[in-house]
């Protein structure tokens, strides 16, 4: 079969493979509508998680079943699916602790392009079908369910991480398609003002339209200074990290009230160190929580938020800017994503 | 002055008394905008708390502070204030251990046409001023206004209680208006599906803008059965109960899932016992959670609810179907309550 | 092979089957440890869960490995292991929203002798082995590690349902062994007070040791009288339900504070329903929750609970008062169970 | 009136003031007994909070009422009371936000020997006397007494902090006084194994006679190293940080394991930022959360706190290696603090 992979660090190509493998739990499926991920740029040009051998790229997805293991119950093959971007061992000990995503060891959970090869392929591998598949609602939009592999549970799991309240006044830093669906989850979380950190003008159209109350634009001055005067010098409930860099942290804590907390969902791929800033962070003593998570995969979450979807609570098709058609396409797709053109949001492949 | 009391169980009338004294720590307000509420109702013609005599009635009001005690830090004569309908006492060890609402006693933050006299007076007492007032934001409409004194802070209380989740499935049981605000609270806290369940067809309606998915009317049927098949058997992760009886507790036991909650605001005024039924309850092990309680209230609560009004995410001032002018009124106001025609969800009184 | 059964509604008797057939997660054991369970003695002679035909009784177990499934990696034939009274299906959706017991369906992780045969037999069956079995720690005293089948994870889950945080002053209703258990698990949760109520000699002498301060007698009057005038009339933070009938849940709510938790690990096997009194639950708006469930079975719980045997921080072992050898005497054990004379706490059969 | 206080930065003395005047909800107290902190070391040398001018020192005190204002309800002149060192005002916002110890600004719940004069004098303030004091109860030691004011609580909101469960491993660095107590909650919150981090031999035998199951001496090599080995390379599951510096961070993430949690109450004094480990970290997603407080003070977790000793579950009087008699050796207490001989833990002074 033909795959879109990562040839070595730096280089990108097309591969021929053997279909994979299908394991007594597991599932065989080919891709419906694929999108590719900034973490896609990051693992190939940025050599994030290391260097890897013609792997194929990929893990947003939505498929079709084509095989199934023989102790797979819910799944049989024609079955149309979501398939969640991180894939645990749903009978693993993490699993039991309620850590799935960690699953074999720490963010172990993302298998398809780290572990294994990714979803860019004529066929595709998955674990644990029954815990990782979720039958595709009828009647969803392609665009939606493509972005409930990654964009919308990473996104929302920044409200969670945030534990945001009815109420709380919320600061999204980044509003790239992660960003955005945090901004969404912010407001049908309960959040009252939401103060969107970005400058592209249709990220800023669309963070508007999902939910923020105010846009701030590090172009008008210091993004400290302008958030910390609109609360009136108060800062804010709590603050979603959805893009910038390890430095962002210290910005964050500068803007966070003592009690609130920082709900990290941006992969950090450089530095050696994230620094808090001690007077900020109450010399340690001011109850500023720093959490930060990998997005829960699997079934039941998929199933969770497809419902949201379905129940007309988030538009998450609304992300795609660009839609192109067939696999061969995945290529100009994923070269958008790296060259981020200005009008760019999110990427879409469908394979008709 | 003159205020509008219950003179006994079954009796109504304007009496004349004494403007209230004001303590060191509490404010003296005069009334902007009332609004009666079922408990009213419920005080003087079920007798639900007992008898009273010439108490004056009324526990929803948006105010002007008159007068101030020499503690007061935060508001002064002529301030435009939220009053919550619950003001606790705030540095009482309940309010230390998170359960303010009970300080003095179990239910007793609820002070007001309780234990001391209401609002529906030229002049009313507010104790811990600076604890129970919050600031009138600019330019909130006068209806939003009175409903955060207790029906969108006791609504929401249900949504808080049943601690709602992304995706979930939410049934809210009875949608006056304290139903209606936890359906807009369960849809700005994540719910999916939201079933609703009543019969009154401005209810309904509001209850569909407010974000309920799906109607439950008793008149179609069962409404275990009705929601049961809605949900192909599953039944909901969560319950509020706005509504109802006693009774209503073994409906919402058998439309949960196990490890769901329900969450209980209705006041539950007659009867010795609640019955939960014991198969459906798990013989008492199948994690389905019984919880209820008085609305929180105070400043911060207020507050952070008056955030959401001013940012657009909940419309409160939707509730109001019919409005008066002049104290006069209220009385007016409260017979309307209590005849409760078809087309009234709550009545307002504005004093201009 | 051999096994002592429940033949039906109250009677018992020894069969031979087939030995169990194992899938590709699972495991064949052969027991090393057992212990008969009140659950038992319902199941027999209450009917509790309805008629069974020649099941095989018994789920309080340690055990040898004789044989695994392909599928299986950490466990293999001669290990010596934990097994969990409550053996989940971990690739379940229940598993991935938390609670595994209820995996396909209410209580359902219940599965020895009540969906299949039980661990009184020359050897049983143990699905999902990676995820039901623990490996016995060196040095386990064997009457610890049958404790940690049942006694130890239902009586600690009393603790955690409830929430018990430093300070609280606790009711453990039922000095039983699951009741006793409940008391050390308070203890060494952070509870203050521990208000024991039984009534049998070994049982309190036991609960002083694990931990009780105060032991409430009903042969001294109404228990509600004697645990208010203890407290000042104020009530406990939290109660553990581990005894009793539906009745015990109005005791309960009479005791406990606004803001308090009641925490259920009885099985209640009669009754249409469990009253709660209306009065005492603050008309439901006390803040006064009602949790009940089944113990979280499983492998992390099983090893988490084990390191505390082992780090000397509970002795379980202490529960067992008769101790018999060879499987034959499980018949007599079990008997024991059902006679309940008044020096038994918990019989342990060994299998040499 | 005298008291012992910080001259300026790096120099002490006995001061001459007016008797502090008592507000109407405040009380004025004579000391009972008196403990000096680490605190007030870092205050005067270091220079931890800024320059401050004759500022008595001290926050740890039993005391006896002398006066009381108009509003207290609860004590009177002759009383002998706990005093919290944190003294939240629990009329505000922060206290209804569930964050008392950060009223009036972050870390401002810290009022002696910070905003306002300590407890080293014949006579101190106490404001929100209702709030902040707590009957000594009968029979107390007053040892344990005055450790209840800031080392317990302080110790015990790292457990807390820490969020610890049943059979948790935990690892808390730093076994001075406040870390001596966060070893004795972690062993009554239920952890299991306690891996307890220093070198000084008493402050050793008593985090082994608190629940220290393993001691981690950094004279034998690397702590982090130790603990990985300890842990078969797993880690622990939460973390207690009370010693150390802003270093100590990078270790408790080291040994940390995915989903665990480290709690901090070491007052971080010194340096700009505290550097996270971004690999270790898991690149910001490996849902390890950084959690640090401020002891929450008051009242109610005085007298629950008070509980545990009378229950006979803690004996923090074990922490008092050095008692003084009479006020006037306060200074010589202090003096041991600075120069922390080897066979210091923590000084008394009683004012018979």
């Amino acid at each position: 079969m033909k795959g879109y992979a990562m040839l070595k660090i730096g280089a990108t190509g097309w591969v021929e493979k053997d279909i994979p493998v299908c394991g007594p739990m597991d599932a065989i499926c080919k891709p419906i509508a694929l999108a590719p991920c900034t973490s896609d740029i990051h693992t190939v040009w940025a050599g994030a998680i290391g260097d890897r051998k013609d792997m194929i790229l990929g893990h947003e997805a939505v498929g079709e079943v084509v095989e199934v293991g023989s102790l797979v119950r819910d799944f049989k093959p024609g079955d149309r699916v979501l398939i969640t971007a991180i894939t645990p061992d749903w009978n693993s000990l993490e699993a039991q602790d309620g850590y799935a995503m960690h699953s074999g060891g720490m963010l172990s959970g993302w298998k398809f392009s780290n572990f294994k090869d990714g979803v860019f392929a004529e066929y595709f591998h998955v674990n644990d079908a029954d815990g990782n598949l979720a039958h595709l609602p009828e009647g969803m939009d392609l665009a939606a369910a493509a972005m409930l592999a990654d964009m919308v549970p990473t996104g929302f799991h920044g409200a969670e991480l945030a534990d945001i309240q009815f109420g709380d006044n919320v600061a999204v830093i980044g509003i790239g398609p992660v960003g955005l669906m945090s901004v969404a989850a912010s407001a049908i979380r309960g959040a009252a003002q939401i103060y969107a950190v970005g400058s592209r003008p249709n990220c800023i159209a669309l963070a508007q339209e999902f939910g923020a109350t105010e846009i701030i634009n590090y172009r008008n001055g210091d993004i400290v200074q302008q958030i910390l005067e609109k609360t009136g010098g108060k800062g804010v409930d709590k603050v979603i990290i959805a893009g910038g860099d390890n430095d962002t942290f210290a910005q964050a804590m500068a803007i966070l009230k003592p009690g609130g907390i920082i709900g990290n969902v941006n992969y950090l791929g450089e530095g050696d160190s994230v620094g808090i800033p001690r007077s900020q962070w109450g010399c340690g003593m001011g109850h500023k929580q720093v959490r930060g998570g990998l997005m829960p995969g699997g079934r039941l979450r998929a199933e969770k938020l497809a419902r949201l979807v379905m129940a007309g609570r988030i538009h998450p098709e609304k992300l795609i800017t660009h839609t192109f058609h067939g696999l061969e396409n995945v290529e100009q797709a994923l070269m958008l994503m790296k060259d981020k053109p200005r009008n760019l949001i999110k990427p879409l492949v469908l394979i008709d």
